[in-house]
């Protein structure tokens, strides 16, 4: 998992991939092409295979081969309280990379964005990121405060805290160092690894304009601090133009309260912001007249330049995209229609297009955008393809409602070299084998 | 539980409450509002207490009473690959009601909507009801057959059906006997009771429309048989027009695979519709040119009218609306501003408006939509409200894009009499008393 694979040019891989291609003998080839496919008669464009029905089943029989589940009573509506998955997903679950941190109370794990469909992520598989571990928190002993520069100092209890008027968003969590170990070349060879810090949840909470609306900022009041109730007291600084825009004070995820790892009771939400911005099991919020340069945005969270200057607060996640379908967890098993699909986001809003392109970025198709397009929310997109052996090298290019146009590897080292950890949105790009295998692959 | 409440009429109910109100003397009256109020300062319309802060804690002071959470480390990041709520949300379950059912595995169990926010409902607390239990299904041995009335009967394995071009849509589920214990007289002391057979995700799936083109339906086929792979093989006749329109053939929920209680791996959807009606553990298709009268639609989910008649195929659920909080789960609990919340929803689009009514129907105020307002989904509204011991009878009325206002009982009964135990979307009334307790009543 974590050997670097050596950049190449399109032009390089394209070569490489015709000669794979030319490898894979005719025959070996007809009898690839024809595993999966039993469908019969003239289909639609975007048709795939069911097996034609056998014809002794006619229209008035019951199916054959009746199975062992139809034929017994299942377990009853008492058992399962709080309900779990099937059995059969067990392997669908947030994964950590064992190497990427020492301990396990300051890691990540995961969320397995190749099983996902449509745009919310379960709460069961948020990707987790702490800093000092989960900790076990008594809602009732749970307190915010916020002082600092304001009028009147205050302390909230969770109970205070849900009295005022809520809102509820459909909003992406990112972590910015998602993609990061992908700065340096092609690494990681799992989507769930590559770009699984990563999710969107509906979120609900109080505005922080109204809670400091409470407590009166004094004139001079310019940033707040968000401290966590964690062992690492995680702490950064909040300019007060994005607490007065769409801050929120968030104590439900997706319907129910929290979950531990994502802050419960309570967490700061700064929609399209640095995931780590978005302080968990918040306990304090201080006005100030100017950032507080605490550990977690100084030595961390900051991205270092070729210049040896770092870039500080880089606070938005910015436009990305990346193919779900195929990708290394799922490759292609069929010949045929295929339905290529991925996600896309933006810090700064809506999502107004996606392209792909099957050549590393030669040419590209207009994706369709599927279902809810929400701003600083995951799009899902898709093209329609047919796939018949021939390889790819598949790409996904997102263009935000600001006109911004995701970049390249190659502009993005331009702008920022090649040391940071964070704010990697390149385009990423997923070779397709004439085997249907995919591998991750980066273009420079 | 099972204890049904007298109906009574407005006039009355609100002078018992005018004399419940008298009993509390001045003194007990005076301790009830004080409590919980300790914030200081003037404050706006939608202000809630917040607690001052000691004067000892200035703004560069550590909060007083730094909690053990915040002194020590959290469990890390391996231990829970599949998350689960915190252990002080226990109590978020669904729940049963033991007399309603003779058998576990032919009952249903509620979803807590007192305790939800937003529109997603996670799916750990989506309600559940079985008619033969939960088969446990293997995704790789099912399999769906489409036959009858087509030109080209076919059987489908799960990967056949993934390959089709997916939609996403959040909708709601309801099942039609949701309020049906309420028919006769208020009966249920609880939300969850009343109205918990309500969930809304965000389904993924294939539109039955597009495997219906793939097999080719003769001219004569009208009806579709969607039959389940259940030990009661749970089947309903579902008219050609609604699986051209916008049936789904579905194996996702919130973004992963279907619950085993929903169905594990695939089920029928019918937005708007009745939920018995989105057959579960789908496994076969049949085309034919009339309904099929089976049990489930003859003996079961008909309803009984007054005239001794039955109205049958009674597919839509209608607009309906109830007030969450407060409500019996979540009585008042403190004086001044409080946000009147509720969910609305309509199997035949988009709700349009809502109104609150604090004196059971006499005046009405125009609720708020909050957030998404989609068709066919859970829309949230709410109201800002002043409470300070006065008596309540809160009720809620939804109208819908269509111009459907939801009836009062009065008016529901004098259309389908009061022996039907489905589509009961009348409008609900609550009580509040002086001392913020809720509970269920009906009004004649």
């Amino acid at each position: 998992m974590s050997r670097i694979i050596r950049p190449q040019s399109t032009a390089e891989l394209l070569k490489q991939l015709a000669r794979e291609s030319e490898d894979l003998s005719a025959n070996d080839r007809r009898d690839f092409l024809r595993r999966g496919i039993t469908a019969v008669g003239a289909l639609a464009a975007t048709s795939v295979a069911g097996g034609a029905l056998a014809e002794s089943a006619g229209s008035t029989n019951l199916p054959p081969n009746e199975p062992s589940w139809s034929r017994q009573l299942g377990h009853g509506v008492v058992e399962h309280p709080y309900g779990s998955p099937s059995r059969f997903e067990k392997n669908v679950v947030r994964r950590t990379v064992p190497w990427l941190t020492a301990e396990s109370i300051s890691s990540i794990s995961m969320t397995p964005l190749a099983e996902l469909k449509g745009i919310i992520t379960p709460n069961g598989l948020v990707f987790e990121r702490y800093h000092a571990g989960v900790p076990v928190i008594n809602p009732e002993e749970h307190r915010l405060i916020l002082h600092g520069l304001v009028e009147r100092p205050l302390i909230f209890t969770m109970d205070d805290l849900m009295r005022f008027p809520s809102v509820s968003e459909i909003k992406f969590l990112e972590c910015p160092a998602n993609g990061g170990m992908e700065w340096k070349g092609a690494q990681m060879e799992a989507l769930q690894f590559t770009h699984g810090m990563l999710s969107c949840c509906e979120w609900t909470g109080v505005p922080l304009k109204v809670l400091l609306e409470e407590a009166g900022v004094k004139p001079e009041g310019k940033w707040i601090l968000a401290e966590g109730a964690d062992g690492a007291h995680m702490s950064r600084s909040i300019p007060l133009e994005k607490a007065l825009d769409d801050t929120l004070v968030v104590y439900a995820q997706n319907g129910e309260r929290l979950r531990p790892e994502q802050g419960y009771p309570l967490r700061l939400f700064n929609p399209g912001w640095e995931g780590n911005t978005s302080i968990k099991w918040l306990r304090r919020l201080e006005v100030g007249d100017q950032p507080w340069y605490h550990r977690e945005e100084t030595s961390k969270y900051t991205d270092l330049l070729a210049s040896g200057k770092a870039r500080k607060f880089s606070f938005v996640q910015e436009t990305n995209s990346v193919i779900t379908y195929p990708c290394p967890e799922k490759p292609v098993k069929h010949s045929g229609y295929i339905e290529i699909e991925g996600l896309a986001w933006s810090g700064r809003g809506r999502i107004k297009q996606v392209d792909v392109s099957f050549d590393g970025g030669v040419n590209w198709v207009p994706a369709r955008l599927k279902g809810l397009v929400l701003p600083k929310a995951l799009t899902r997109f898709s093209v329609d393809a047919q796939w018949h052996g021939q390889p790819w090298l598949l790409q996904a290019r997102a263009i935000d409602e600001t006109g911004y146009v995701q970049p390249t590897l190659k502009q993005l080292r331009a702008a920022r070299g090649s040391n940071s950890i964070y704010h990697k949105n390149s385009i990423h790009t997923w070779k397709v084998a004439a085997n249907g295998e995919v591998t991750n692959v980066q273009i420079t």
